[in-house]
């Protein structure tokens, strides 16, 4: 693995003709929008591109000008170049494919903390708020014309990896990109309302279930709710994704730490996400009594235990942690 | 009423010594944020203002550096200017005086549709997403210096009124105006988490209950959700603000009109609130229907009967408006 500066990438890019283009499992907006500013962009300049994945185009992102291949092996040795977007973890990649028996060069292009893999090059900045950002500062300077559908795919990145502007990462420069896209004529509430407005009736009916089961402990200072196996089985669904039901309780003006509980369709095991809203109460402390990990304002476990036996554990866990926590602050 | 340009605005603010600033009821981020700016910029001028509101200033602006001070007729002849902002409609003021007796002028700034008034003079410019961005402009005019707390307040505005650019009247120059206040170093992460998460836990335990009520009609296009004036009496409440709950409805992926009831306390009225995706269906005449009216895409109704009765009238309603504008989309 190599580390490499922006200039490197786009010379890299330059001097290829046959690029593949990847992203990582579960493509989110970030990783669509990298996927197809980039193949817009380079296919507009007379390269061959091509977009790989296992998975299909997720619904809410169909309105970003793309598709997506099946992956091939066989095709892949007539490849000048490999570009994996928003992710530098080799499992993580969205198409299984064998690359331990390519000689293609694998590019890399991300903005998360970069670990160590066999990737050829990888260029990893974190000072973006998404891959999109650092997709359209290699297209300028490859000199390339940002388009209505390059602007829009980023646009779909940007308000992705942000929360809609929403998150720490937001930056001058996420401000500066997002006037770019403007000028190329984007309707950004179109493409809001269309990445926003596509959950489920189960998702609502789930959501509705969840926040009835908030309870608030220490004056409000901690707040503790679940989805059970039961309520995702009585919408006859056998998984779901309850990934941002945390932020509910989390938004509870008086709330420092919101927990969240989803116990897995077979009751086995219980996922415990774990939010503060400042750092001066740091979760994974919380998180590591059992056994997991994670970040000072969001961390996580997994924990194989029944949820109405861990619910009490974790009522008096977190009643521990805030008295001790609180106690800090205020000396 | 006079409808004069920025020019004139500026040249009014410019002339005058001693100013006193006023909002609307139920003060929001754009008017608190507006208030707030153009009393921080004409104060650092050397100017005598005055924040005047009958209401306190409420929780979660309270980041913003301004304090409102409770009306007094008595010492309103002393002015040389009274400024509306947020608000050209008279009866819609924050502060109860008695401005027939008054001979200081008065000026309102606004984004909205004017009406017919009494002020002195109106400057409303719908072109942008908040009033902040025009005081923003007035005090660019004025060649004062946007401190890091007036580039908050302006903030605080624009993400109130455009649901954190999310809405269709984001446009070019919000992001312009944005980056500008960027520049004097305010934490927009900071600023975005504590007006949106300054829930309460019954906010959060209604929405609960009221998502749990969600019924779909015609294939998922119709959508009809309601909050009781039970579940408002469960949580020990005698009044609660269900203003954006029709969103939730309204973001099912399947769903063109959601339908939102909350019924009175003394379970005597319900309002119906409605919103549609999209032009195509044109819910305005729907709420006709219950002698009700609005926009296009957001419209609304008063009912006189009991919300169980209401239901299935609303029901049957809504499928055969359903019926009736898909017909004419699929000619």
């Amino acid at each position: 693995m190599k580390e490499i500066g922006l200039n490197k990438v786009v010379q890299i890019i330059d001097q290829a003709d046959n690029i593949l283009i990847l992203g990582h499992v579960n493509p989110d907006g970030d990783c669509v929008g990298s996927m197809a500013a980039l193949s817009l962009g380079l296919q507009s300049t007379g390269k061959k591109i091509a977009v790989w994945s296992d998975e299909p185009l997720p619904q809410k992102y169909r309105f970003i000008e793309m598709e997506f291949e099946k992956p091939c092996n066989a095709s892949a040795d007539e490849l000048d170049l490999i570009i994996v977007v928003d992710t530098a973890v080799e499992t993580r990649i969205g198409a299984n494919l064998d690359f331990n028996h390519t000689k293609v060069p694998i590019l890399a292009i991300d903005h998360h903390i970069s670990v160590e893999n066999n990737f050829t090059y990888i260029h990893a900045d974190q000072s973006y708020a998404a891959t999109g950002c650092i997709i359209f500062e290699i297209l300028k300077l490859l000199k390339i014309e940002i388009s209505k559908s390059i602007a829009e795919a980023i646009y779909a990145a940007i308000i992705t990896d942000t929360g809609c502007f929403a998150y720490s990462n937001t930056n001058y420069r996420t401000f500066e990109i997002t006037l770019e896209l403007l000028k190329a004529g984007i309707n950004t509430s179109e493409i809001t309302s269309i990445i926003y407005n596509s959950h489920s009736p189960e998702y609502i009916r789930i959501l509705g279930a969840a926040l009835n089961s908030l309870e608030l402990i220490s004056d409000g200072a901690g707040a503790i709710m679940y989805v059970s196996s039961e309520m995702i089985s009585r919408e006859n669904l056998t998984n779901f994704d309850t990934e941002d039901f945390v932020n509910y309780p989390r938004s509870i003006m008086t709330v420092k730490v919101a927990c969240m509980i989803t116990e897995s369709p077979d009751s086995d095991t219980l996922r415990l996400s774990l939010r503060s809203k400042t750092e001066d109460y740091n979760v994974s402390k919380l998180a590591r009594l059992f056994n997991g990990g994670g970040h000072k304002c969001a961390s996580g476990a997994r924990i194989k235990e029944s949820l109405f036996e861990f619910i009490p554990r974790l009522r008096k866990e977190l009643e521990n942690f805030l008295k001790i926590e609180h106690k800090k602050l205020n000396k």
